[in-house]
């Protein structure tokens, strides 16, 4: 298990993931839980299928200070130089450039791969293969993408239109990237699967670092120099504070998607790699009840549970963190999050919703629970 | 506020009501609690609807040792002589007759009204007209009970088919009672509504205390002589400790319907008084959301939560003993139990399905929580 040459892996890992309120929250966001019943969290899951693309060692998670503990824990082999902590969140352009650019200091060829630290991929081995052909792709000079071929006309993802083939060696499905297209509509969402070009976006990006950041530069000049500016310190522990005091304020908050990606695809920079994998971003409790894999009771999924699941002609699924009983009687679909400070009840149809609930829990002004 | 002459009524104070666990268990039953949101417990309200009738001081109330505290909490007003503390459960003949017994030694004319400490009445002026018919009718030595004018097909009461006037002065609207009948299925209730002749069985019986005691001793001679003995001492403390250590486990367990209130109409001893006014037994969690009088978020009712419940789309009825944030999303009708130690999650429509919850949790070993 060496790994591809060159390739580092950056993962993201920041994002509440207000939709999976009450689980998921400020201080255990999505990415700190078992969504799957895997028994590995989505963050160590994430790690450990990119270990053998990048090799031992050649893996760093983005965060934030308060979930460095939470972070080590479950990725006891990252050393210090791996983890990037963030001052407070500035969006994924600043996590990955920084991270690019970190990394592009200590190894100028490098090969960077960005992966989301709270998504699920199940067959590991069609997504190594897509991840080898898109650092082809960027060692030939791209910024490469890995799509999901869609297996329905869903409208929670964007999606991306391939073009022509790209023409690379070693990288035979990398097509050139026509567009960016934001979540879609039912029927434009239907077309879009129909037509057979589009792709789900899924986040993943894989360039050289040096062409991720002068991408960023020609885009957003400024905020590359910020970043620049704090990679070039960020290995000498003694700058590096004075420099994060004075630049993190600064930093703009954008989507990679708008400061690299969108951009790069207009000047046809841009290549995506079909990924005939299953994928899922786990966007909300619907998404968990479908990919849950673990216990159940009679049709109902149980997550987490410690105490006593009773069901009685229910379906759906039961996340608990306490050790009560929990009885669900009668209600299909149904979606049962138990927490210490808050439940929520609601069913997969409605999961959507459950952002409006946090946005009615932060104005009742209950916000230790969010 | 002096009451109806030498009339006493007692209140049996048993029945965990399992429909409605977790709210209601062992240590916490139905007439303790406050389903209604009228800010009164159920046995706090059906004591204040009976002073007026029997005036103070005498109402008796019989329940468990266990349940002292809680219901002298709720009626302080209850000296040592007016509770009747049973060593434990034996179902409503001995509830019923040892107070009827007790109360006739003190007063040995006394008429006593025996009404379930967990029911609901609405219209107290129409209730007490009823019972004013009731106490003449058992003067005139009918043991009466009275019936509710159906409002609906109820398959989950009892039937009471009245028959010719009683021709009791006083009482205009006694009949003669032809038959008790069971909980019907909905075609039989749909005739007995139909038909106009049957009233549901309100579990209330009224009469003289030497009449109903009589009845019992016809039908059930060995339990009629244990609670006569039982009665004997009952005012002598030193005597009634080892009376009740020896009697209570003998004491056989028969609901009054059986022993006193069948047999009687058979011989054309029991007579009816129908009662025009809302009367429920508050059987399960959907005749809670349905009676429930309080707080409200949208459609969506709330009893006791002192934390913060948030409904979007969502109707039924939450119940919380916990100051956790409660959010139900996109769920009609439904039913939100939140104890300490036991969640249910629920629709109305499956109200009834509850028992079998409990008894689920009864085989997996938690029987802390019933």
């Amino acid at each position: 298990m060496t790994g591809i040459d060159d390739f580092f892996s950056i993962i993201p890992a920041g994002g509440v993931g207000s939709r999976l309120w009450p689980l998921s929250r400020a201080d255990a966001p999505k990415f700190l839980h078992d969504l799957t019943g895997s028994g590995k969290t989505l963050l160590r899951a994430t790690y450990d299928r990119l270990v053998p693309l990048a090799g031992p060692g050649r893996t760093m998670v983005v965060t934030g200070r308060a979930h460095r503990a939470a972070v080590e824990a479950q990725i006891p082999e990252l050393d210090d130089a791996s983890i990037v902590l963030e001052a407070d969140p500035r969006d994924s352009t600043v996590a990955i450039a920084l991270a690019a650019a970190i990394l592009r200091r200590r190894e100028p060829d490098v090969i960077v791969g960005s992966f989301a630290a709270d998504h699920v991929i199940d067959d590991e081995r069609s997504f190594r293969r897509a991840v080898g052909e898109a650092v082809e792709a960027a060692r030939a000079g791209y910024i490469a993408t890995i799509g999901i071929t869609p297996t329905e006309p869903a409208i929670g993802f964007g999606y991306i239109r391939a073009g022509d083939s790209a023409g690379v060696a070693g990288a035979p499905s990398a097509a050139i990237v026509r567009e960016f297209v934001e979540k879609p509509s039912a029927q434009v969402a239907r077309q879009y699967v129909a037509d057979g070009d589009y792709l789900w976006n899924a986040g993943m990006f894989i360039a050289r670092a040096d062409v991720l950041l002068e991408a960023l530069a020609t885009e957003e000049p400024e905020l590359a120099a910020q970043i620049e500016e704090l990679a070039a310190v960020w290995d000498e522990p003694a700058r590096r504070g004075p420099a994060v005091d004075r630049l993190w304020p600064l930093l703009k908050k954008i989507a990679i998607d708008y400061a690299v990606a969108e951009p790069a695809a207009a000047s046809g920079r841009m290549v995506v790699v079909p990924g005939d994998f299953d994928w899922d971003d786990v966007g909300d409790f619907s998404a968990v009840a479908k990919l849950h894999n673990g216990a159940h009771r009679g049709r109902l999924a149980i997550l987490g549970s410690q105490g006593t699941v009773i069901a009685d002609s229910a379906s759906g699924i039961v996340i608990s963190q306490s050790k009560r009983i929990v009885s669900v009687v009668g209600i299909q679909n149904v979606v049962v999050v138990d927490t210490p400070d808050a439940l929520l009840v609601t069913t997969t149809d409605n999961a959507q919703r459950v952002k409006q609930v946090v946005d009615a829990v932060r104005r009742s002004g209950n916000t230790d629970a969010l």
